[in-house]
């Protein structure tokens, strides 16, 4: 035991090298290798279905990420390596966030023992095994160990808003087999919001007659889905937001809304009529108790979202007959108002067997204390929820729609900050994280690119040890992760490919707009509403759509000018990136101007080349002690600053390389 | 009528620029674009069901292609241009040879019509939009014009073997997208072989249970098979290979067998034991009638393939009662043999109402003429079939699996050569060409890269005029069909990207592996049996598998290096290639030896170094004037020559580059 803590989660000697991701809690790692036959003899006992089922895909994700067919027992004699499965017993009916998740695992060059409690442990163990096979001369190998692992936090999600851009069955499935790859365990879908309604209410079918644009997945579909990731080891959370984010229902039932009825479903930020529900007529309520109804019998876990976020208040402040009503029943205000709304929906909700759960404006003291909090406008609400003895899930700092780089994600941690001062049995109200996506510019072309490899590094985050933060091994790993992830169907990378070929077309020289793509990235946060506003149809097929939202070539170069500054060695590789900078916008400006794809590249085109013309410069300077003076340093500095303005919402994520020797210059500072 | 024959099949001024591939037959294009609009106006007339089937696909294939969405209509106002489409009927129930394929099209700037006499018209038309569309400042538009298009042939094929591999529904699939957008019409399964027999039979099924290694299509599934083809202009002619290649039916029914039975079902070339049907036994007959019976209604298509290729002679003269009753029935030969054979088997095919098709070996005059010939052994056996008054389609020239590159196909041409001298009835007997892709080394994974985008080029050339043959806007147009064909779903680039990256693995270097990648092609002809006898568990997962058989750079660089012997500016480019050939294997090297999929490259990569080094010589004599010896030019040329030979089944196709400047190298010679 001593030896396995040795090595648990910091990532020493040998053990560092293995490619798995998250990184489990213990690892024993010793020398030599077990070569996989190409029959493997495999012995399974206990478990229940799932473990079937999660073996027949073990096998077959194996033989197309090695290529060999492991699925075929063409000779029909089983040879090779034993590979022993044992489940100790079967799983609940509906999965279950109490679930033992953990399993042990014994690789020897004699065989593969996989040990688990329960099937969610074989198959997040199989999902192990999967990533630990390489090729060596020998053939397919695993190398020698003991892994010991277990989840860090029992609620490890990811929200996909499938209402603003509707995301069909085929999307969403393939995701679930990413999440099932990195042992994420809970899927919420956003199924309604302003934009749409998108599942079928048999008890209510205008809400997608009305209100979905003929984009909803139907009933068997949903339960379609669910079954593939209840098989997979996830659980469907479903949300159905209310009372605000609630156009599309009150397009259905306009007689419900809190003053004027909207004008239709929102499509565009112009559409600007998004009343919420009308929380003061009973018929609000008899609504929701029968689609309640019907949806909690639809999706079988216990959680059920209701939303809850951003109600605007100023519809309840206008609306005459809602402004009576509050004074009629001494509610003082409209977050008092919220919660009476909250805590009737509550009812609801429990009535059909389910606890309620909702975006962190929903919490007040009186909420029953079976409510989970999904805390997104900071971690302070999470630490908040769980003081007053709510459980609490962190999505603040999981937020993957706004582009920030994986390893700002991997920093955040639920339980440090304003959560490291709460109790321990404080502490315990605080479950998991979700990583979200809303989908205003996302569609289901680039779903993938949006999620993934980023979202590897919040699975870890939630998977794994505390004390596991090497952000250079995160690195690494996610860029295996980002490969193997590819077997699986996923398109982040082949969907970007398709997208740069779209906007290249048929008349560019190759490479040109890739030295372009790989400088930029997406505009951060909520800064691309300012250039350019939601719009539901408008296609989004521009470089901004198809590049990922981390430049994995821009982080190694500002790295690599980092080190340049004392390293010279680094120094020619980095000269031939400002040269291929420099030079090309000269080369590539002829074709931007002659397609609607691309004319709003020019300034960045043009950006580029003035960064690698200050590169050279300061290569120069530093390699030849050519001092420059205070004005000069500050001109080129202020270059380089004018250098990342945001062009057609991406900008240039490069300038740290070149902003890194310019300060490095021999001369006045 | 005169300005268009003008433009017809030579590619001249302004239509040379737009991407059709097949180039139709008359093309005239005026000034000016259609831009087209968000939600078109489309009004539809006449034809059939797969004419609405067709329109839906064309505004799926144009939303993914030009990732705005046409397909969707949001906000319910259709605007923007007229799509006018006019079918003046429907097609026959069955797709036949004798339908009218023709169209007409013509983009104003005001709007789009398409008229055609039958549904396949309209689709072909739709293709031909589709492969018109670009990016323009304004939009996306199509070019003004006008086009009359008919094919040259009626039958348009493409053979696959899914018996040596079994390929399954989606791979097809996907691949009947890909024949419908280069207008071809006819998907040939080779369903049956010594390796496996392919489709349920529901008459015999130890066909399938003995027969298959469970990997077999069901009853269900060929049905929707060819619905799905159906709906895309495609024709689906079942081949059942019989009496030779037909060890899969007699293991299950081994009595039928001339001579020793088989031992069970052909691995490996090891499995040497390869009988025939015998054809003496009236219980041949037997079974034959009753699952062509059951397969002919199955398959609708008037054709029916009995296969008929590379009987093994030694079994009949071997086995003594098949000898005694040659004598017994005065059959002279083992060709009499056969030919008794295939006329009792077409007489089983047409009692259940179909006609004969079968390869070049049962071509005798005494057949009935409705027999259809595939000439596979050389274009002979086309003009000997059309001479003797068969109806006769040619495949020699066109086997995919042989690995030449798409100019060698293109050149073949089923009315020239030995087909020239006949007179024009008898031509008019040559109703097309089929290509073939035997499926000894080919998997579900790169089945498209060893269709594509090569099977294009066959597919122009059966389609457009005689007079189309310019081999560089052929390769133009191919690589723009390359790339449109990854919107359909097609895989011919991306699992070769993935297989490339599954030999890099996760330590590698970029691009090292690519160099050398790059500079080489599978070995062609049937050279891999040489040095890998076929074996179908054999793991299909090493370069030669990953590579295109064709590779476009070394295509590139060999012009490139032709064009610098004159040419001073081609030279910096060579030069950069040259130092990289050189410098290559210095860094992949030490990555070769540790992995089962690398390890047999070592010998490729390091004559691509010297073939770097010899280049960079050549380059330094030419420009520097320096003379070379007549000795010293031998044993360069040596060098080079030496450089090709085949390792791990590919060999290096760069070397004509470094030839040419060799042997124009000042100095003796």
């Amino acid at each position: 035991m001593v030896a396995a803590l040795f090595l648990s989660a910091v990532l020493p000697g040998r053990a560092a090298e293995l490619n798995l991701m998250p990184w489990p809690s213990h690892v024993t790692q010793q020398e030599g290798f077990l070569v996989l036959g190409h029959t493997p003899q495999i012995e399974l006992t206990g478990g229940d279905e799932r473990v079937n089922h999660a073996l027949t895909r073990f096998l077959q994700n194996l033989s197309l990420r090695t290529g060999v067919p492991f699925d075929h027992h063409f000779s029909g004699v089983p040879a090779g390596p034993h590979f022993v499965i044992r489940c100790a017993g079967p799983g609940l009916r509906v999965q279950a966030l109490e679930e033992d998740e953990s399993y042990h695992l014994v690789i020897s060059q004699r065989g593969i023992e996989l040990t688990a409690a329960n099937p969610l442990g074989i198959m997040h163990g199989l999902e192990t095994v999967q990533q630990l096979v390489e090729p060596k001369p020998q053939g397919w190998v695993l190398p020698v160990l003991q892994i010991d692992d277990t989840p860090r936090f029992a609620w490890r999600g990811l929200m996909i808003d499938v209402s603003r851009h509707f995301m069909p069955l085929g999307a969403i499935e393939r995701n679930i087999d990413g999440m099932a790859a990195v042992k994420l365990n809970v899927l919420h879908l956003h199924l309604s919001d302003d934009e749409g309604f998108r599942v079928e209410s048999k008890s209510s079918p205008k809400l997608t007659g009305l209100a979905s644009d003929g984009l909803f997945y139907t009933q068997d579909q949903v339960r379609d889905l669910i079954a593939y990731a209840r098989d997979r080891g996830v659980r469907v959370v479903p949300e159905f937001d209310v009372p605000g984010h609630a156009v599309s229902w009150l397009v259905a039932y306009p007689l419900l809304a809190s003053g004027p009825a909207p004008q239709g479903l929102v499509r565009s930020e112009y559409d600007t009529v998004r009343p919420p529900f009308d929380p003061t007529q009973e018929a609000t309520y008899e609504l929701l108790d029968t689609v309640f109804g019907e949806m909690e019998s639809l999706f079988p876990d216990r959680y059920f979202h209701i939303g809850g976020d951003e109600v605007d208040g100023k519809y309840w402040d206008n609306d005459t007959s809602i402004q009576t009503w509050m004074r009629a029943h001494n509610i003082k205000d409209n977050h008092a108002l919220q919660t009476y709304f909250t805590k009737r929906v509550q009812e609801i909700v429990r009535r059909h067997g389910k606890e309620m759960e909702g975006w962190d404006e929903i919490l007040d003291g009186g909420l029953p204390k079976d409510s989970l909090i999904q805390s997104w406008r900071g971690a302070g609400s999470l630490a908040d929820a769980a003081r007053m003895g709510y459980r609490t899930v962190l999505s603040a700092g999981y937020y993957l729609d706004l582009m920030y780089p994986a390893s700002q994600h991997y920093a955040v941690d639920p339980l440090s900050g304003k959560s490291a001062a709460l109790s321990s049995e404080e502490k315990s109200n605080i479950i998991g994280g979700e990583a979200a996506q809303w989908a205003e510019y996302v569609t289901p072309e680039n779903l993938d690119n949006r999620l993934w490899p980023r979202l590897g590094a919040i699975a870890e985050r939630l998977w794994s040890p505390a004390s596991v933060t090497d952000v250079t091994s995160m690195y690494r790993r996610v860029a295996v992760l980002n490969r193997n992830l590819e077997w699986l169907g996923l398109e982040h990378q082949a969907s970007s490919r398709r997208m740069l070929g779209r906007i290249e077309g048929d008349d560019m020289p190759p490479q040109l707009l890739e030295t372009l793509a790989m400088a930029v990235e997406p505009v951060k946060e909520y800064d691309r509403e300012k250039t350019q506003g939601y719009d539901g149809e408008a296609p989004l097929n521009h470089l901004v759509d198809a590049v990922s939202p981390e430049s994995d070539s821009a982080r190694r170069i500002n790295a690599l000018a980092q080190r340049a500054v004392y390293d010279p060695s680094a120094r020619p590789e980095l000269r031939k990136w400002f040269i291929q900078w420099r030079d090309n916008d000269a080369l590539l400006e002829p074709y931007l101007s002659v397609s609607i794809l691309r004319q709003r590249l020019v300034p960045l085109s043009q950006s580029l080349s003035v960064l690698g013309t200050l590169g050279l410069a300061a290569l120069d300077s530093i390699e030849l002690r050519h001092p420059v003076t205070l004005e000069q340093r500050k001109g080129q500095l202020a270059r380089v600053e004018g250098s990342t303005a945001p062009h057609a919402e991406l900008f240039l994520v490069v300038a740290p390389a070149v902003r890194v020797l310019v300060e490095a210059e021999p001369g006045a500072r």
